[in-house]
């Protein structure tokens, strides 16, 4: 399938160091020499391995690709280019969300690695959630970050050509979309062989979702707008587990799924996983601390994450519309400016219909899917854990079912709570 | 900009003869030799040459791309690679709309040149409803045409992958895509350099309209959906001079803005342009012939456009849905299969929607931009054309405005005569 190339070979910690030895920049930045160095591989994602590296002045992370699914080994082969399709990415976000990714140090196409900023001491976004820490700047920080990396991205902010040059080099990342494809939009709606789930707690609520045909066309329609809707370069998997945070920094890490597709892709991606954590939460109940202020909190959240990307995306889009969609030519006068910025709301409308029924899909395949999330699998009881997921379920049908029902991110608030788990 | 390559001449009467001689299949085509050839340069379009070459046993059309725009001359650079997506497109639909395109005998990609099956006795279909010929055929198979070209190049057909590939391929068509984007969604709604009307006719129609912020914002909601919807491979200039008709055969040509985007863009072209063709027969009245009769068969011919265009894409669909959207495997169960019908018919509905649309915005270019059409510039008096204009302006104005007025294709087959010239 793919040609690994002579110079691709499965990094450890042994081979890290001469490797990193034959890169001054990346060595001096360590310090000290390859024998000072201490290396450790923490990657715990599905595709790739990650090692850290302390040296007596810095340290530094290093990403490969691994040329299979990590998780499921080398008998499910996958392309490392997706290590080519990801720093393509941050090069192309970086001069608008600069300090909101990592810094990149190195990138070696023929080892399909990345050598990238060290991030300390942060830790995944998805950890701090479940163990009920708080990190007060990261929801408004990912809502900037979406703005900014969408509508720069988008034909809102610069002439057609370069989105287009955009499209034709992202299309190449096909295995990556194929996951997504499949396991988002597709097999969770029927008995496919990779989908599981917490059984026998959640057979019946699984197989009344697969029989709903309404739910599936709902899911089938945004798989439809995943495969058509060109809008922007999008991170391609921006949950919770993409996120680092400190007390006051935020990192958007791994876009190895990066494509041109809806915006609200990536909005639902954030949003559908802080729901996930809200009803996870539940799970997670200890004698002294019912996790109640925490979920207001995260559902505090949510709202600052939307308000914070329509605010930042309106904003761009008054500043900088220099693009060939509602061409500033096109609108000159006090009357046109009147209409121009109710069709901005109509925009922002649609997007948050999107960011709902993405979310929604989201949730449910991290329930009925091949891949869950820690904040739900880590619930050891399953009487608890199928507890959490049938409630999120619930939620998430409903924004597939009803989305008249949620004009604005109060609706959603509201409703979150209604759909509590019997904890 | 545009590399021409050491191969590329312009061709004239007297280079076509020893370039065909060198070409087996198609000098045997022709049969004879060099000598008993007869060549002609035929070309009204504004970006190529078109010779037909007649032999003693048969005859082809010879088409190279110019490196400028033909109308415009030498000033105003065109990158001849356009011959490449035109050939790029015949290619991919061939096998799905075969009779409905020219066979294509050669191609020449250094000389940016093709040579196909010179179609005889065909005409331009705007030639011939312009004097008032009808072409029982046409209407329906323009409308199967669309439908099988753009369902098997949809993700509805076949997997994502096949699409991407193509999307990588043709957003190289961005010099064409330039012009669709300039002359169709941008300058026809302010002073632009390169508009023309009939003046003073039209001055106010011109001035009201693009003072319209209403209208101005639909065009632009369209011309976003022209960049970022993907849906299938168009065409992209599928208007009446586009298609060639005998009385029993009908064929699509000059693919070269073809790209992947929303369907209704190529229905819209189509349908705009029999609009306009309805309009224009009032300025063609003749004591004999008031032109009434044929009114009435082009409106027909609407009608039979996009019925023809919804069965066949639909029943495309229930007999080939084997792509990634909407997926198979979803829709197992009766329940499934009532839920997605009434999925089908929406998805259609919002592609009439947009066959609206884009036809309106077709329409208001054609007389208030750049390039316009015979059926319109070809009626002598500026006043009996400016009437006809006025009246094709005042629908496509209402359908942009008012889309909840047609819900049906009945609906505009009764809004049409409602805008009549004063003739």
């Amino acid at each position: 399938m793919t040609n690994l190339g002579t110079s691709y070979q499965i990094l450890d910690t042994a081979s890290v160091p001469p490797l990193i030895d034959a890169l001054d920049p990346v060595r001096s930045l360590l310090g000290g020499s390859r024998a000072d160095w201490h290396v450790r591989e923490v990657g715990d994602g599905n595709l790739n391995l990650v090692f850290l590296v302390d040296g007596p002045e810095g340290s530094i992370c290093l990403k490969q690709a691994l040329p299979y699914v990590r998780v499921a080994g080398p008998g499910w082969p996958m392309s490392p280019e997706r290590a080519h399709f990801e720093n393509a990415y941050f090069r192309s976000v970086a001069p608008y969300v600069g300090g909101l990714i990592p810094m990149i140090h190195h990138y070696d196409a023929g080892r399909h690695l990345t050598i990238m900023e060290r991030l300390s001491p942060h830790i995944i976004l998805r950890q701090g959630l479940i163990a009920g820490r708080r990190y007060p700047h990261a929801a408004r920080a990912i809502g900037d970050y979406v703005a900014r990396a969408c509508f720069y991205t988008s034909d809102l902010a610069w002439p057609f050509e370069r989105k287009l040059d955009g499209v034709a080099l992202f299309a190449g990342n096909k295995p990556l979309i194929r996951i997504s494809v499949d396991l988002i939009f597709t097999e969770p709606y029927f008995g496919a062989a990779r989908n599981r789930h917490t059984s026998p707690q959640l057979d019946q609520a699984a197989s009344d979702l697969r029989r709903d045909a309404q739910i599936k066309v709902r899911a089938a329609h945004f798989g439809r707008k995943f495969l058509t809707e060109a809008q922007a370069l999008l991170h391609g998997d921006l949950h919770s587990g993409s996120v680092m945070v400190s007390e006051t920094d935020t990192r958007v890490i791994d876009p190895e799924f990066a494509f041109y597709g809806p915006i609200g892709f990536d909005l639902g991606a954030f949003f559908g996983n802080l729901l996930l954590s809200w009803y996870s939460q539940f799970g997670r109940k200890t004698p002294g601390d019912d996790r109640s202020a925490h979920r207001a909190w995260i559902l505090e959240q949510v709202t600052v994450f939307w308000d914070t990307f329509r605010a930042r995306f309106l904003a761009l889009w008054a500043e900088h519309a220099t693009g060939d969609v509602f061409p500033g030519a096109m609108f000159a006068s006090t009357a046109d400016a009147i209409a121009l910025a109710a069709a901005r709301n109509a925009f922002m409308d649609t997007l948050f219909e999107d960011m709902l029924g993405f979310g929604a899909c989201k949730m449910i395949r991290r329930i009925l899917g091949f891949a869950h999330v820690l904040d739900l699998e880590g619930i050891e009881d399953p009487n608890a854990r199928a507890d959490c997921e049938r409630a999120s379920l619930a939620m998430a049908a409903t924004l597939l079912r009803h989305p008249e029902h949620f004009k604005r991110i109060e609706d959603v608030a509201q409703a979150v709570p209604r759909f509590q788990p019997r904890l």
